[in-house]
């Protein structure tokens, strides 16, 4: 298979599998002008599965950093409000959201960080109600990524150019099953083993998870009416989507007060431009009592001062060492990857598809500004359920599924 | 001087000189993602002029054509409404608006023009607000051109692709006066004779233009209350503009019922994908009563048979044979660059800054849905200036200006 044979199949499934863009449905494209050449090819497959409408909506890495070199200091209060309530306007309505993700994750590097702040606040404020629309499924919506020249020199840092775009690209196309005889078949039979394992692990409702592993003992409380979600979603339109591409997680809700014991990363942590490593922390009552990272101590600190949720945890994902993200072997410094390569918790708001009822703090839904999945998992991972009665049963072993 | 320094020369005039953006102002450039290296370097100059805020909006050839091929025929009438009603609310929120064009003129060459009509006239009427507010100059704004490749392969056919985008950025470099020692004063020093031009002509108050060369002697007789433009624009909110990027015209309204006489046109008309040649026409009390061209006519008078109003004029301007446009003896194919080529008169809609107090029917302005631009001046044009009483001043000897 060609290079642009091997994009036109992951245009074919980001747009059947992916966004599964429904005929007289509108769609809106998110993406970095370096992907283009993917672009065009996901708007040829939604118009031919009957789209009305494809809207591309690009954004240039390049002018996001010129306005931090560039503009005055008042300039970073501002962002374009009505482009984002005209996106809102236009998923009330009914369009589907795809978004491309691939910036330089040293985009940024050497801006100043008060700067960054206010411009990431005054932007979420103002996608706040586009992004409430996503967040509960309003419509079907999917992300997925491009090898940008930027990112993949982050991940390939000693290669030349052109051989990280390319090695990136490989790495791409083998986590996003576009290598396989038939990768349309192969979603829908991934998306199905997911729904199985989250099927038994609802059924089960276990009362906590325990994982042990190499500098790790740690006991997860769940939240009350928690629910297992992974693969795929069925939005309030009805249409069954799958939001993330790759995707290779089982995730549930933490109870916010019931988080005890110490754990360590098992992989790095990129985190606004800055490499996080060797984080190990304690928690008591659900709350980090303890921090350490031998690299960007301080900045893991910083991140977990953020607001009272910071500290405490909104996500506990399950990812088995066979995942063909953790296969690969890479840090891609992208979590749509990185989260999908191993066993990992994220510090900050929890996600209302993981409560029955949506997110409520009372039955142990944690809230904070941030969401920043942390991998604690490894080949060496052991995971068990504890039943409320008190009872262990082995979840995974050794990274593998026992379970499900 | 570099390319690149040329292209940052081309960003600094369309900031500076061109929308002219303000301290405080956001500022919304539409763009074609080929034109994203000029985009880039508009941003940094918008930034350092004291925009608060730079949005690019941009748009690629491919997804524009790739719709014509795979979409459903009930896609035709659909447009993004939600963002031109937004852009509408931007710009009367006080956005300024920089819009680069370099679509390649053949785009949708050999796609359905029922299909091509119907997206159009979905396009027009969804953009209605916004294209109001900037032919009211409520904003500043500006045009220019960015060398696509698609464009440069349709005026240089027999040129290899590179050579093709080279010859047409050397050409607009040129007529962009970005050669200059100082083109920010280049431009200012262009404007101001633009200005006198037009100041002498409104003082002079002709009822009407006549214009003799070959195959043409025709008579245009002026709106009441008309009014002479060109160069600059002072538009509502107090900021000087110069709306189009080259300029050479001074422009007027003729009366939609005083034209009489025969004119031939002197260059290619290019419409919707199609090349008109050879047009000469007859005009009786305003109105085209014959219409004939070498290349096709059909397409021609399919064009003046739009509505009523499609069949007189809604603009007649002067451009002298002087002008570097004109000098450059090439058909560009883009009615920006051609129409600063040569004196045209335009089929159709009238504009509302060429009358005192804006269009009005009884007056003399014409209605449309089209304005096309079309060549009528060379080297061998005489035109001279008729006043009420009957007395008889040239204004252009040889395709120079005698007047002004
Ligand atoms: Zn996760
Ligand atoms: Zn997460
Ligand atoms: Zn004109
Ligand atoms: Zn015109």
């Amino acid at each position: 298979m060609t290079q642009d044979e091997k994009l036109d199949r992951l245009a074919e499934i980001a747009v059947k599998i992916g966004v599964n863009v429904q005929k007289g449905q509108e769609l809106i494209v998110n993406a970095p002008v370096d992907a283009r050449a993917l672009v065009q090819r996901i708007v040829a497959h939604a118009y031919d599965a009957g789209a009305t409408l494809v809207v591309p909506l690009f954004v240039d890495d390049v002018v996001q950093r010129a306005r931090f070199v560039h503009a005055d200091e008042e300039s970073f209060d501002f962002s374009p409000a009505w482009l984002y309530e005209a996106m809102a306007k236009s998923v009330g309505d009914g369009a589907a959201v795809l978004t491309i993700v691939g910036s330089d994750p040293m985009l940024l590097a050497g801006c100043d960080p008060a700067r960054i702040g206010r411009a990431q606040r005054a932007t979420a404020a103002a996608m706040k109600p586009v992004r409430n629309l996503i967040s509960s499924f309003a419509t079907n919506w999917s992300i997925l990524s491009f090898a940008t020249p930027g990112w993949a020199a982050s991940v390939f840092p000693d290669e030349p150019r052109d051989a990280a775009v390319a090695k990136l690209w490989d790495a791409i196309f083998a986590v996003s099953r576009v290598d396989q005889p038939d990768p349309v078949r192969a979603w829908r039979d991934h998306a199905a083993t997911l729904r199985r394992r989250c099927d038994v692990l609802n059924e089960k409702r276990f009362a906590a998870l325990r994982f042990r592993g190499p500098g790790t003992d740690l006991r997860v409380g769940l939240a009350e009416d928690h629910r297992w979600a992974g693969g795929s979603v069925e939005s309030r339109n009805g249409t069954v989507c799958l939001p993330n591409m790759p995707t290779e997680e089982v995730f549930t809700m933490p109870h916010k007060m019931k988080v005890e014991g110490v754990v360590s990363a098992t992989k790095p942590l990129v985190n606004g431009g800055a490499l996080i490593e060797g984080i190990w922390v304690r928690f008591e009552a659900g709350r980090i009592v303890e921090a350490q990272a031998s690299k960007g101590q301080d900045v893991f600190r910083a991140l977990i001062g953020t607001d009272e949720g910071a500290a405490r945890l909104g996500e506990v994902a399950l990812v088995p060492e066979a995942s063909p993200v953790a296969q690969s072997g890479l840090i891609f410094r992208n979590t749509l990857f990185d989260e999908n390569a191993a066993c990992h918790i994220a510090l900050g708001q929890a996600l209302s598809l993981n409560m029955e009822g949506g997110c409520d703090a009372a039955r142990g839904a944690n809230e904070s500004l941030i969401h920043v999945d942390w991998m604690i998992g490894s080949g060496q991972m052991d995971v068990d359920g504890i039943t409320a009665s008190g009872a262990v049963e082995p979840v995974m072993r050794a990274g593998a599924f026992t379970l499900g």
